[in-house]
C-alpha cells in the first residue's frame, strides 16, 4: 500500500505502509510523520472517507487508526471539524517497540529503470495458479533437494515457453532453474572459474548489479563498446575473455537490438571455441513496434547460454529465473548449485509452472505490454511535446527509454532538481562499466534512462509532468 | 503422489507419480512398469476403485487410465474379469514424448535421516496463509530487492517466534533471512573469509551437505571429536579455527544434547574473541521426553549466530532459513547478499510471516511433533522387540536415532540386505568428516542414522518391519 495524499493545507505527504496490519501500518507512519516534523502540528488531516479511498484502505481502518492516535495525542478532533496534529506534549514512544510500518523519506515519485509495474501484479490469478499447483504436486516435489536443477514440471514448462515465445532452442534437460538473473550468472561465473576462464567480456554500458555480481564470483571484466547497433561497436571481443554477457534483444540501458551482422560476428566467435556467449533476455516479452527478435542462442545452442527471468514480466520478488544451456554444462551447473546450496523454492516452482501451462503468464504478458506501451507512448508524446530539447531513444521494446540531453546539459543537474520535486531519477552514467566495475569503455553524451513502468497507474502522469518540469528547467 | 499396492498376484508394486496431470501420470508408470518388465503380461491390476483410493485418486481417473492403455495395447480388459497385463507387441512410443510421470526405479521405502513427513505438510493452512499473505502486502513487499535482509514482516515474526520459542535473544534487525541452512552457511563462509578467517571447526560427525558447502566457499574443516555428551570431547576447538559450527541442541548424527559444562566451553571460548560460533538448529522444535533445551546464542548473542530453518519443521522445498547475528555481522552478511544477488522469495516470506503470525507454525509444529513421538515409540518399541541385538539412542528429540550395531556387523552389510528387502538406510560412517570432508576424527562404531519422519503414515509400519528383518538376518 502507500499513496500520495495533499492535506488540506495542501501538503503532499507520501505514505508507505509495510505489513500486514493497515491499522497498525498507518498508524506508525502517522506517528512517524509527526514525529519527525513531516506533518507539523496544526495541519488538517484528510477526512478518513478521502484518504481510505486513496490508500485503498476501508474506511474503518483510517478511522480507527485516527481514534487510536487521538487517544495517544498525536492527532486531535472534534466533530464536525475533522482531525488535525495535535501539539506535540506526548512522549516518544519507547524504542524496540515493533515498527509495523514507516513513513518513507524517499523520493515520492521514481522514474528510475529496473522495475515492472508491480501493481499490475496479477495475485488473484497467481494464487489460483499456486492453490491448484500445489494440490496436484506430489509430495516429493515440495521435498526439492532432489530437484537441484529445478522441478521437472517447471522445466518442462520454460522448455516449450521460451521455443513458443523466444525462438530458444532447448529441451527440458538442458533448463536449469535459478533465482534470478543474479544466481544465474553467479552460478555461471562460477562455473567459468571451474574451467580456468577468469575473464568476462562485458557491454561497456549495462546492469551495474550484474557487474559487482561476476566481480565477487571472481571475474576480472574487460569492456567490449556500445553504439546504436548494439554491443561490438569495435568488432570482436577483447582477446582472453573466456565469456561475454550480451543483450541481443533490447540492449540495457540503450535500448537496441544488437545488429544481425553483429548477432552473427557474436555467434561466430562464440562458436569457434573463443568462449561462451551469456544472452541476458531481461525484457524480451516486451517488443512494441518492431519485429520479435528471437533469441541468439538459436543461432548457436551449445555455445550460448539463454538466460530469461520473471523479474520484468512479473515481479523480482519472486526471485525466478532460468538459464537454457548447452547440453555438456547442464550437469556442471547442477552440480555447482548442489555444491553450494543453492536451490530454489518448490512452491513458487509448481505455481510458476502451473501459471505458464494454465496460459495465465501469457495472459499477464499480453495485459502488461499494452499497459507498458500506453504508458511509453505518453511518456514520448510529453516529451516531444513539452521538452523538444531532448532526444527520446531505445523505444520500441522493454521498459525503459533513454532520454538524450544536450551536450551541455550534466546529467547531475537533471537528477537533482528532478529530485528537488520529488523524483527520483537515473543517468546513463551509472550504468558505465567505468563507474562501477573497474574499467573503462568509450563515453556516450549525458542521458537519462527513465523507466516507465514503476509508478503505480494513477501516479504515472504526474511522475511524467514532474519529469517534464525537471528537464525544462535543465535546459532553461 | 505415491503408492504401494499389492496385485491380485501377490506383486507389491510402487508407483511415483509427478506432474500435475495426474492421469497422464499414472498411464506414463503404468506404460513404464509394463515396458520395464515389472508388470509382466497377464498380471492382474487392481480394480480402478481399489487403486484410486490407494493412489488419492478419483476412481474415473484411473478408469480412465485403464481405458486410454488398453486402447494403447498395454493393457487388455474384458467385463466381469477385470484388467490385466497384454502380451507386448505395440511399439515403444517415439522417444521425446513429454514423460509426465515416471515408474521410479529407487528403493520402495526409504528410512535415512534428513527430511520430515512431506505428506503432512499443511497444504490448506499454508494456501490460506499465502492468500491472506499476498492480499495484505504492499506492493512494494513483492518487489524484493530492497529487502535483502529479509521482509521486514518476517524478521519480526521470526524473532518474536525464536525469542518464545527457541530462546533465541534477538530482535528483527539482527535477522537475515535466508534459502534454507545452506545458503546461510555459504554467506556465513563468505563473510568468514572477508575478514581473513580461513579455518572452520566442525564436528567430527556432522551434515556431509553442510562440509560440502564450505569447502565450496573456500575454508578449510579441522574436525573436533564428539561423544555421548555432544561436540568438543578433547575439550577446547582447534588452534587456528575461526568460527565453529555446532549443533547444540541435538548434535547431529548422534542426538545427542551439548553437556552443560560444554556449552559454557563453547561460549568461552567465542566469547574470548577466538572466534565465532555457528548453532545450527535443525530440529529444536521437535523435542519429546526432555526438558527444553534453549539456543546457546542467549549465553552469548554478540559471538554465536544462531541459525534456523522450515526444512524440518515444515518442507525443505520452502528453502527458508534464518540467521540471528551479532549485531555487528547483520550489516556486513546482507552486504554480501546484496553483492551476490542472493535473495529469497518474497512469496514465501510473506506466508511464512502470515503462517506464524496466525499461530499456523506453532499448530502444525506441536502436530507434527505428537505424529513424531508416535513413529518414534513404534520403531524404538520394535526394535527393542525383535532385534534385541541391537541399542537405541538418540531418541530424546529430533526425527531420527542411532541404531547401534554390534561391533562385528559391518553397516555396509545391512545396508546392503535391507536394499535387498526394497528399504534405503544410511549408516554413521557416512556423517563422518573424513568421508566426505578430507579430514579425520575419532571413529564411532559401526551404527544406522535412522530418520523416522520420512515415510507416509501407511507405509512406515512396513518400512519398520523391513528394518528389523534386515537388522535379523545381519546379526544373524
Amino acid at each position: 500500500m502507500q499513496g500520495t495524499w495533499a492535506t488540506s493545507a495542501g501538503l503532499d505527504l507520501h505514505l508507505e505502509l509495510s505489513g500486514t496490519r493497515p491499522r497498525a501500518a498507518l498508524e506508525s507512519a502517522l506517528r512517524e510523520a509527526v514525529r519527525s516534523g513531516r506533518l507539523a502540528a496544526g495541519t488538517a488531516l484528510p477526512s478518513s472517507r478521502a484518504l481510505a479511498a486513496d490508500l485503498g484502505l476501508a474506511r474503518n481502518t483510517v478511522a480507527d487508526a485516527y481514534g487510536q492516535l487521538v487517544a495517544e495525542g498525536w492527532l486531535a478532533a472534534r466533530h464536525g471539524s475533522g482531525t488535525w496534529v495535535a501539539e506535540q506534549t506526548v512522549p516518544v514512544p519507547a524504542a524496540g517497540r515493533p515498527q509495523a510500518g514507516v513513513a518513507s523519506a524517499r523520493a515520492w515519485y521514481d522514474l528510475r529503470p529496473g522495475f515492472p509495474d508491480l501493481s499490475a501484479f496479477p495475485r488473484a490469478a497467481w494464487m489460483a495458479a499456486a492453490r491448484r499447483g500445489l494440490a496436484a504436486a506430489p509430495a516429493r516435489s515440495l521435498l526439492g533437494y532432489s530437484d537441484v536443477q529445478g522441478l521437472p514440471v517447471l522445466r518442462t514448462a520454460l522448455a516449450e515457453y521460451l521455443a513458443r515465445a523466444r525462438g530458444v532452442s532447448v529441451v527440458p534437460e538442458r533448463i536449469v532453474v535459478c533465482a534470478g538473473f543474479s544466481q544465474g550468472l553467479e552460478l555461471l561465473c562460477d562455473l567459468l572459474r571451474t574451467k580456468g576462464e577468469r575473464t568476462l567480456a562485458i557491454e561497456a554500458y549495462g546492469h551495474p548489479g550484474h557487474r559487482q555480481i561476476a566481480m565477487s564470483a571472481g571475474m576480472r571484466l574487460v569492456p567490449v563498446p556500445v553504439d546504436d547497433r548494439g554491443a561490438m561497436a569495435g568488432g570482436v571481443p577483447p582477446d582472453g575473455a573466456g565469456a561475454m554477457l550480451l543483450t541481443p534483444a533490447h540492449q540495457y540501458p540503450l535500448g537496441v537490438a544488437l545488429a544481425p551482422q553483429r548477432r552473427r560476428l557474436a555467434v561466430d566467435w562464440a562458436a569457434a571455441g573463443n568462449g561462451l556467449i551469456i544472452e541476458d533476455d531481461y525484457d524480451g516479452e516486451f517488443r512494441y513496434d518492431r519485429q520479435a527478435v528471437g533469441a541468439l542462442q538459436s543461432l548457436a545452442p551449445d555455445h550460448v547460454v539463454y538466460a530469461g527471468t520473471a523479474s520484468k514480466s512479473l515481479v523480482p520478488g519472486l526471485r525466478l529465473g532460468w538459464l537454457a544451456v548447452p547440453d555438456r554444462l547442464a550437469r556442471d551447473i547442477t552440480e555447482i548449485k548442489r555444491a553450494t546450496g543453492r536451490v530454489s523454492s518448490s512452491f513458487d516452482q509448481l505455481t510458476l509452472a502451473e501459471f505458464i501451462n494454465s496460459g495465465g503468464y501469457d495472459r499477464q504478458v499480453r495485459r502488461a505490454r499494452l499497459a507498458y506501451r500506453t504508458r511509453r507512448d505518453w511518456l514520448v508524446s510529453e516529451l516531444r511535446r513539452q521538452v523538444p530539447g531532448v532526444s527520446v531513444a531505445g523505444i520500441a521494446a522493454g521498459l525503459h527509454v533513454i532520454v538524450r540531453l544536450p551536450a551541455e546539459v550534466a546529467e547531475e543537474d537533471v537528477i537533482a532538481r528532478a529530485a528537488g520535486r520529488g523524483l527520483a531519477l537515473e543517468g546513463l552514467a551509472s550504468c558505465r562499466a567505468g563507474e562501477a566495475g573497474g574499467v573503462g569503455g568509450p563515453g556516450l553524451g549525458p542521458a537519462l534512462v527513465v523507466g516507465y513502468a514503476t509508478p503505480p497507474g494513477h501516479a504515472f502522469s504526474t511522475a511524467v509532468a514532474r519529469l517534464c518540469a525537471a528537464l525544462r528547467d535543465a535546459l532553461g
